[in-house]
């Protein structure tokens, strides 16, 4: 599939629907199919001892498997999150961003699924993986 | 299994061990297999529109699975979540509190399995559902 | 909502639409929300040392939330699975028929949401959890 | 990681501890990280139409996923499934094996986490996806 955004677009969009996180994400890469994407790590994104908490690395994995499911949609969509499985597998690396990996494994009329794996920027092994389904309601 | 924490006991250990969260969140019981945990609902939690955010769901879900785990075991253990599955089924009210009703399924030497349901307060569905493995590291 | 079938029509449902399965399984409760099946646990269900195998207790999960979801519902309907996460818990005992206890958590218009647990029959502590989302492709 | 088996060796010993599943896979590739299996499709895997049944989806997966986990570690150890998520994307096409292509995303000392996409031979989008986490308890 092609693309119906660019990476600087895609970043618009998002400040656009979701303003409160404009500056913890950057859109690396998206074409129809795969996307990577940056979570630019805080202090408020941080447990005790530095590392990268639960609630932050769902965040940009639900976050990647968005823009995965919009990019070859298009913005007159909606789509909701309706489902996910995730493993946290290693503690990420403290001071590192996270970086995300996410592959549209299936594009339907009413439902995708993504898979995402995400890293500590340098690292070659995964943090935590996850899929995504999202729910794309039917237009009225 | 006996609770090793009053409610009032477990609030203060995760004020020592995740005092980012203190002001979120509300054990409001706990014995040996089940947990009822309120989250306190603000700005930062909601998306545009006013709906709670994916990751504040996430967030609850996992404290209220952590909170599960740790009330029969006790303080001198360790555990991380390794593994969630969670379902989104529907929009959480505009204004309102989540409560979140676990359930201690398994506890084993090595893993815990809880089952939460996510409640806007006052209403008779659940808004999401999720599975959690907590990993208990052996001690040394 | 309002139960579609009875316990005995769904059966005669389920022989029509899934023939080679009628001997494996007994709705033994259906109302609109919950479901109670039984598996008829024989040879061709075990592993070696006589436990259930871990296909058979799928096969279980699967029809009781295909049972729950098509209840309500009717059979003019189609429902195809789309997700699952299961936890196995405990080794089911020997000899010992299976019991899934289903509750339909969501029904609505495109998916539902079914949790189950499965029981060897005469334990207190289920031997597995799972979630099913079923997804209802739209009527031509 | 190295394999401490080859194809040949695995498939003697699946059949040594599965000996009931011995007929329905191959082993068409192992190293210390990746597998690949065939599951050779009969009439006992099909569905009413002429598709594969889920429970023989699951069956495939787990295997793989066995497989997966028991080729770095070597015979003397157990493994046992503890999770599964899986999606159902595709229904796969009539009179075709499925191929699944494993990958181990973490081997700990306690758990194993791996990867699984099933295709239709010959279809270029996966049929399936699974992620299980396998325990390895400790060797008494």
């Amino acid at each position: 599939m092609q693309a119906k955004f660019t990476a600087t677009e895609m970043m618009d969009y998002l400040e656009e629907v979701f303003p409160q996180i404009r500056s913890d994400f950057r859109v690396e890469h998206l074409d129809g199919e795969t996307v990577t994407m940056r979570m630019l790590i805080g202090d408020r994104h941080l447990r005790p001892g530095g590392t990268v908490s639960g609630p932050s690395m769902f965040a940009l994995a639900d976050v990647a498997a968005y823009v995965a499911t919009m990019a070859p949609i298009g913005r007159e969509a909606l789509a909701v999150t309706t489902n996910i499985s995730m493993d946290f597998m290693r503690k990420p690396a403290a001071g590192a961003d996270l970086i995300a990996q996410a592959k549209l494994l299936k594009l339907g009329r009413a439902l995708t699924v993504t898979d995402v794996l995400v890293y500590s920027e340098g690292e070659e092994k995964p943090v935590a993986r996850a899929t995504l389904t999202y729910s794309i309601p039917p237009r009225r």
